[in-house]
């Protein structure tokens, strides 16, 4: 890389940090590997904190499909961008959303840019956002530990805590010690795991399976030292929610589901507080 | 870059094209989306083809875990390289594996190397691997569209077809869209879809739950015009045997997924044999 380009990287980055500035706790939400259901984890966590009170906002950065703006029914919005630089869309519920993949052409683009030209791309619509006064960002990173999660996570200022999503399955605890070691090489705190898709309750019987595992989130947080922030169950009306853009929380509050999430949103915040003023 | 690495970079793509010369049909097996259980079909699919005397090879290129080999209990072997070059791993049934995982120091190691890097020592190790006479390679893909995917899939030479992996849900339908695109872009022909997680089917009552929705799979290989090869159904002995290295397939001959797979097989052996013939 040339000289050049470093400085005008650098000078990317310090956009990034100035426009960030108002932001009170800057959060990533990462996962050992995709599909474990990151993006519905974050979205729902978004809704809690706002819920409980809080300007959240939340940057869709999993550029594998626009999966955050299609929980909340946003997908076929544009961004607008005035001379003072690109404004979030805002759901029903009031949080604030940018995803990378509005910045996508079109639908049926698979993301096929080299590194390189998709990094810079990515920090100069990044540069441009203007978020504004929020409490909570909510940074849905990439899936995996790799170049993507990598790159978007070095360019973004002091983030207050890492939040590891996965599921019970031993296989996929295996991956749960990349992410851990990918945040620890970040010099980023963890604020803990969340396991979904703990458990299905048949809705028919009433009995509960394990069908990915039973309690591996656990297992792995105890084993790892970290705190175990809570189970998500398996919920078909999870899926109904998102294909329709609805919130499960306001929908469903007195779920399973609903009431963990509030009870996570509630140890995310006392944490990132106490680690503020102490 | 320069014009002597774009020089050995040709000269490693010819190593590699003459390593696989002697295999005859190699298939990627490719998500638009982690999560989808890609590397539970791509091990699955590689017992059903060696249960009906096929040779069979697996290349597991998904870098983010090795999942493959833990699939086959063989986490722990070591691959040994002779003067020849690196031996793949059989498995108790036969199946030689290759991980790109095996050339990674330690289980806890994120791969945080950046892209070009990581893609030279991909093809260094692939250009070393002795395959020997196989009847089908199997490519585990990264998931998703994205660079790393991409990388690996634009050095394996003269690829016979890309199957799809989905599930059910339309959040997931839409980066399906990405995989189709992504398929055509190299020019490699599209196999067919099989969809992940069709449905549970309680083992205490019998009744069965579209958990992550009903028939998405099928509904997008009708709309984008694809074979829809089959369904596979959520079981909670799947994670078991993966996470016992057991093959579900010898273990469950008579289960639904069993059945599933051998017709999955026998599908794609006459597509690409029609293919080569025709």
């Amino acid at each position: 890389m040339s000289e050049k380009s470093i400085v005008s990287l650098q000078k990317i980055r310090e956009v990034i940090k100035e426009r960030m500035k108002n932001i009170k706790y800057k959060i990533m939400v990462l996962s050992g590997k995709g599909g474990v259901g990151k993006s519905m984890v974050t979205a729902n966590l978004a809704v809690a904190l706002s819920l409980k009170g809080y300007d959240v906002a939340i940057l869709d950065a999993d550029l594998h499909g626009p999966t955050i703006p299609k929980m909340f029914g946003i997908e076929n919005e544009t961004i607008t961008g005035f001379s003072a630089g690109i404004i979030p869309v805002t759901t029903g519920n009031k949080i604030s959303i940018v995803s990378i993949d509005f910045m996508l052409p079109s639908e049926d683009t698979p993301v096929v840019w080299r590194g390189p030209i998709k990094t810079k791309a990515i920090m100069e619509f990044l540069s441009s956002v203007v978020w504004g006064c929020k409490d909570f960002l909510l940074i849905d990173l990439p899936p995996g530990t790799g170049d993507e999660a990598l790159s978007i996570a070095q360019f973004i200022p002091n983030v207050d805590g890492v939040v590891i999503v996965t599921i019970p399955s031993l296989v996929s605890q295996h991956v749960v010690r990349k992410a851990i070691s990918f945040a620890q090489k970040l010099d980023i705190p963890i604020l803990g795991i969340i396991e979904n898709m703990s458990y299905f309750r048949c809705p028919q019987c009433g009995q509960i399976h394990y069908i990915f595992g039973e309690k591996g989130g656990e297992a792995i947080a105890e084993e790892m030292n970290i705190d175990f922030l809570g189970a998500i169950p398996i919920d078909r009306r999870i899926a109904e929610c998102s294909d329709r853009g609805e919130s499960f929380l306001v929908k469903y509050p007195d779920s399973e589901i609903a009431k963990s999430f509030m009870n996570i949103a509630e140890q995310i915040i006392k944490k990132v507080e106490n680690r503020k003023n102490g």
